[in-house]
């Protein structure tokens, strides 16, 4: 009997994860309804999907709505293949060399990931996000031939956090526990992967970040890396890095919980839900306008475009030459100071 | 005593333009606050512009805020100069063959123009847009020269409605009269002009158009145009060009005000209101991620981001698998049909 390929052991850590932190969610809030599980196919080419999606639906007499503690969630896996382009393979051989390119063949590419973003109601819960994935390209198969050599393969993720209220001991939490996850693998994970974080959720046009950052990477494989040294520890074989990957997958849980957990029944002001509502606005922006994911699932024909905007808060808002978060003493103000200069709060941490 | 130049006579025009349809709205609901108007200067570069924006400021005191007529809406003028980089260049000798350009020379430009978004409160009343500017190029000026020689200049322009619920005599009301101001200037304006316009405001991953649409072109001047007929009659010298953008910028104030006053004492519902917001999300959706003038101007280092952004509405909504509009015999679905389909608005009203 053949061990189970990468893909299989992917696709199984994957559905788990998603079952797992699901789970979480319900239990946290025992009187919501339930995520909707959602199992979908891609029509006409190889691919499938299980949505796992939080939303409360809009009460039908006018009054407020159930205040549960999500306001909106996605968890969502997707594992298609299909062939990949010529201009596609020309773009990844940057990181990638050993993948054959002649400029007019086309390969066979296999991609599985798991996808979540949540959105909790309360103005003093941050919105966080994830995304753990594994990418496959094979040589061209032959005719009627099954399976073909794999000529390259990677691992890609991270997870970041986007408050609207900055508390200093969230955003500790929750970069020391990503920390930790990392520094089992490799001293220097944390460090550049904190940083491609803030580099990737910049928007560029409000000069800011998304959110308080987290980790973010791609391109893992055992290839030389454009970020990493070849000459520090760090995991280099599919097993060390998919070993790497299920710690930081498995660390999403204690990342989050407890900051929702403290913050979930805080009180709060109209004025508050207002600043969290600009925010999400912004959250639109980055998300439509320079998340590389979504313009790419944006441009696909046949994406399942619910899918890829399920990342999309359920509310956002918009205020021409809005004064909030203008005076920095402000709380709101203080957020926006840590978005204009990213902060090393694992560092201060271990203070 | 020399005549005055395009640039002055456009300029003068749109700001005349502007004060006529600020005050259009102020007249009709006296009561609310007054558009904001806001000057601001390019810093480091040649530029002005005048913001008028209405908003009403959210109660901080929990009540219900002030109930007025529209939601957000701004009319804007910017008049801008500068250097236009070679690559810009390149790109506009497809359609302004008399530029010169040599891969490396950067060329004196002017651009000025009105641009406006309303977003009225009622989910009856359709939010509407209309942009007119003129652009010119001119000859490197040699060191401490005044003026420069004009190697290109050229027109643009347009206007349309995006309802929330369809309204058919809406739709014909604003075709009709945006017709009636082309065909003064040539009979294929119109149809070619509408067509354009169709294929412009398209969400391509919702395959579904903005709006019910109305007029888009652009570069129009004395030279050949890639969509206009050599042997019809159309504007060609810049004296019938302006003519002719008078002609539908005057048109804007009467294609839209009377739909409007029609929509916006219309009782409506909280599921009228939830539709209105999702619809108020695509058109989000569009403008980040297709609106080629905002795209440009996220793009420019010292835009004025809050103008670009104005024509974002004030509050939008996304549902993960919405039922809303999936029923074609609703009053949701029948507006999908015609975003699917575009219609012959004007053609209709003729039979």
């Amino acid at each position: 009997m053949e061990a189970p390929t990468m893909r299989h052991r992917f696709e199984e850590y994957i559905f788990g994860l998603q079952e797992e932190i699901i789970t979480s969610f319900e239990t946290l809030d025992p009187n919501a309804p339930k995520f909707k599980r959602d199992s979908w196919q891609r029509a006409h080419q190889g691919g499938k999907g299980v949505s796992g999606v939080f939303f409360v639906p809009p009460s039908t007499d006018g009054s407020p709505g159930q205040q549960t503690i999500l306001e909106k969630a996605g968890v969502n896996i997707s594992v298609v293949h299909g062939m990949l382009p010529p201009a596609a393979i020309k773009e990844m051989r940057a990181d990638h060399s050993s993948i054959p390119y002649d400029g007019k063949t086309s390969l066979p590419f296999f991609a599985a990931g798991i996808s979540l973003v949540v959105h909790p109601r309360n103005p003093h819960a941050p919105t966080v996000h994830a995304n753990y994935r594994y990418f496959e390209i094979s040589e061209k198969a032959a005719e009627g031939e099954g399976t073909s050599k794999v000529v390259a393969w990677w691992f890609g993720g991270g997870s970041d956090l986007t408050p609207s209220y900055l508390y200093d001991e969230d955003a500790r939490h929750f970069h020391t526990t990503l920390q930790k996850a990392c520094n089992q693998h490799g001293s220097e994970l944390y460090p550049v992967f904190k940083k491609w974080c803030d580099e990737y959720f910049y928007i560029v046009h409000r000069q800011e970040t998304r959110g308080v950052g987290g980790l973010f990477f791609d391109d893992l494989s055992t290839e030389k890396h454009a970020r990493l040294s070849e000459d520090i520890k760090r995991p280099r074989s599919s097993e060390e890095i998919f070993d790497f990957i299920k710690a930081v997958g498995n660390s999403f849980v204690p990342s989050y919980l407890p900051i929702l957990e403290r913050r979930m029944s805080m009180p709060s002001t109209d004025q508050q839900r207002r600043w969290q509502l600009i925010r999400r606005g912004r959250y639109v922006e980055f998300n439509l306008v320079y998340d590389r994911g979504t313009k790419f699932g944006l441009k696909t024909p046949s994406a399942r475009i619910e899918s890829i905007l399920m990342s999309l808060p359920e509310t956002a808002r918009w205020e021409y030459m809005t004064d909030m978060g203008s005076d920095l003493e402000s709380e709101e103000g203080r957020l926006i100071a840590v978005l204009k200069q990213p902060v090393d709060w694992a560092g201060l941490e271990n203070l």
